[in-house]
């Protein structure tokens, strides 16, 4: 936390957009509604964050099973959610200057976090406002309509017939992509329960105030899993996975003091227990991912709209039933965020000189290698050292500036390993490798380099 | 081909259904607009297809770097693309049963793909619909309004102000978003030209006749990038991409005999040249992926919508210019359409059995390897050796069934090796390995599993 006091917003996003993590979308056109463009090692971590992901939840997970729902869905489903009538936050114009705002976000800027305005009726909220004299943040002017709802769901439609006939959604969450393919995937992998479905995949809410970097967008990727089961067993599930999604964000690298519980104070109707690990970013303590009991909400809702059976038989005991549903969803985005302040660090080095480096875990690390020649006429066996190695990992090669620039370069893209190849390589066959965290060298034939760069790689 | 002429599409789609590689969308609500979910094998499929393509393209390309940009862009892209102005198919509707068709679609399904209705303007479509009395194939009658030109991006709006007054499009290429981030790239991986931007991403497209199973979605994933290059290296550039196209998709398993390149009759005014690979799938020749020499189109246009210069400063000549452009683009569903097609064999077995095995390349494999306890009572070593391989690779586990069923099971799914747990593995911690293709089968130590199915996996 002491470290975290010091780090910026700011910083992260400088660095962001200089090293190539992150753009803001659509630049060149002045940006787009918080939207952000991912640039080359911006891919490279997001996409080894949801691979460790997967690996954990699915491919090491016995009984979990994955799958890619369309964004698009059949209307009806967000009528079976919910999310057609009921799903609306809290939204005040303000009469001066047209804005409009979030009533929950204002109190919680207001009162700097101090009012948990989540859990307030919108009554509640407008007499807040009414009685701390809460203002405008665009124009200083206290002048707000009532608080509306208004749906957060972007609506498009589907041009078939008549021009806009047919209402269409983008899924503002994509677990509805598993609770319709419930059977499907139960009958195709003869799964029982207790099994899990699980998918990563982008949904969309139309966020009045979306900010902070990544942390709040219109667009976003979810990587989740929904996990049916039976009644009885569901509380015990629950604890599970708030153990597992713990152990998984602190073995990518999130310190535990940067971590805590947070149990929600108002609950869902049909929600059963629900929480979120929250992490703390520069902007303070917020949701990195939620663990819900969900009971037999879900599917029983899609069991009346679609009118087909969601029963589940045990084929021990005969038994049917519509299995209870925990859900534990944490946002790809999110985590790129946490852990990108997480790696950060800036050292004092002698001299005066300081150091910006990105200490990722391996695993996620956007480039696992760099090659770099000590001298350009070494170009030739540097270049078939990287072609050699980039068949196994990610690799940068870079030949320009001293090596200590080149290697700071790669500290701030977070590279592990520098592979310098110099005039003794063409002799021995054998590479400096310099460790990012330590700055420490060793000597390696080119042979085993791969091997003992693999080792530092594992997520387990 | 001769092995392509037996296969019907039908085939495919009910072993996609019936084993979880594809379900149709939104399913227990009837469906919606040929949208489809991947399911477990399915997105394991896709994934392996997406990663093969991003090894091949980008982490073994030099001067390739990734993005990952929003969907949701300023609208201004695509004035400058000209989607908002001109982007377009010839739509017609039938005025007896008010479906709506595009023109050429219906010429090219009346010519039995003769005529190539791609090159021809909308006033010789329409003689040629009344001249070969070309009729609704809804409702079989002839009365047709004539040709108009039907916006297909999906559009939505942003509600930060008033309802309505953000129009925003779902992206219906994934392209731009190279082109928006041309500079930012450039200037933090410092690229000199020729350089590639990359990216995977969902496009949307509110086309009128999806159809043919996963070929032609609402909704689809594209992987793709733009070479910006100068002019005087652009038509070498198309050649090289046109080779390493080819061979990418033969390497995966697609055969020479069921590819054929298809020149573009009719260019866009702004292209040099272009051309299709097609694939001989169950419903004939399509394309399959596009290669294209855009000229300085894009650049220019972007230089012209928003006011920031697009230039290129050459680090040697200090020659500034707009680079051109070869983009090389192919349908992640596509290619995995194909490929299921590629896959799918029936082989007739003594006694006049079937034996439906999916000849998927191991890297693409949905599971690498099965673990089959050879009795129920075998499950506790067997589960100790899933757990092992799970760390590496994505397994299955099975215990239900004979051992004969659950190899044919594994065989549907393509599953490339199983690994059978008996008695003697409790003495000897050996476990009999069987192959897919040639069913042979070998005796390794457990220990020796890994490194011998990691050989088969490597995609170079």
């Amino acid at each position: 936390m002491a470290e975290n006091k010091k780090l910026s917003m700011e910083k992260i996003v400088n660095l962001c957009k200089s090293r190539g993590f992150v753009y803001p979308g659509s630049e060149i056109y002045g940006g787009f509604a918080n939207t952000w463009d991912f640039g080359p090692v911006g891919v490279e971590l997001k996409n080894n964050v949801k691979r460790s992901w997967w690996k954990r939840f699915v491919q090491e997970s016995p009984s979990t099973y994955g799958v890619d729902a369309a964004i698009l869905m059949n209307p009806r489903v967000w009528e079976a959610s919910g999310h057609v009538q009921s799903f609306g936050d809290p939204k005040m114009d303000c009469k001066n200057c047209k804005q409009r705002f979030r009533a929950d976000t204002l109190i919680e800027a207001h009162s700097k976090g101090s009012v948990a305005a989540e859990a307030m009726t919108d009554a509640e909220m407008e007499n807040y406002i009414a009685e701390h004299d809460v203002k405008c943040p665009h124009c200083g002017v206290r002048n707000w309509t009532p608080i509306r709802k208004f749906n957060p769901m972007f609506i498009t439609s589907r041009g078939t017939l008549e021009e806009g006939s047919d209402k269409v959604y983008l899924r503002p969450e994509t677990c509805q992509g598993e609770y319709v393919n419930f059977l499907n995937v139960q009958r195709t992998a003869r799964a029982k329960v207790p099994f899990a479905i699980a998918q990563v995949g982008k949904s969309f809410r139309n966020e009045i105030t979306p900010g902070n970097f990544l942390f709040r967008t219109v667009e976003f990727e979810q990587m989740e899993l929904q996990m049916f089961c039976k009644e009885s067993e569901a509380m015990q599930i629950y604890a599970d996975y708030k153990a597992k999604a713990q152990k998984y964000v602190e073995d990518l690298g999130l310190k535990a003091e940067n971590l805590r519980f947070h149990d929600h104070d108002k609950l869902a109707h049909y929600a059963k227990a629900a929480c979120d690990i929250q992490y703390n970013f520069p902007m303070g303590w917020q949701e990195l991912n939620g663990i819900h009991h969900r009971g037999t909400w879900d599917l029983s809702r899609h069991q009346e709209f679609s009118g087909k059976s969601m029963l589940y038989v045990d084929p021990f005991t005969n038994e049917k039933f519509i299995p209870n549903v925990i859900e534990y969803s944490i946002g790809a985005d999110r985590l790129t965020l946490a852990l990108l302040c997480a790696a950060y660090e800036e050292q004092a080095l002698e001299g005066g000189d300081v150091r910006t480096v990105m200490h990722f875990h391996p695993a996620i690390a956007p480039y696992k290698v760099a090659i770099l020649p000590l001298q350009k006429n070494l170009g030739e066996k540097a270049k078939e050292v990287y072609a050699k190695l980039s068949k196994k990992f990610m690799c940068d090669y870079d030949e320009t500036g001293s090596i200590g620039k080149r290697y700071r370069r790669q500290d701030e893209i977070g590279t592990p390993f520098c592979v310098t190849v110099d005039f003794d390589t063409l002799e021995d066959g054998a590479v400096t490798v310099r460790d990012r965290d330590s700055m420490q060298q060793i000597r390696l034939k080119i042979d085993e380099v791969i091997p003992y760069v693999e080792k530092f790689l594992e997520f387990n």
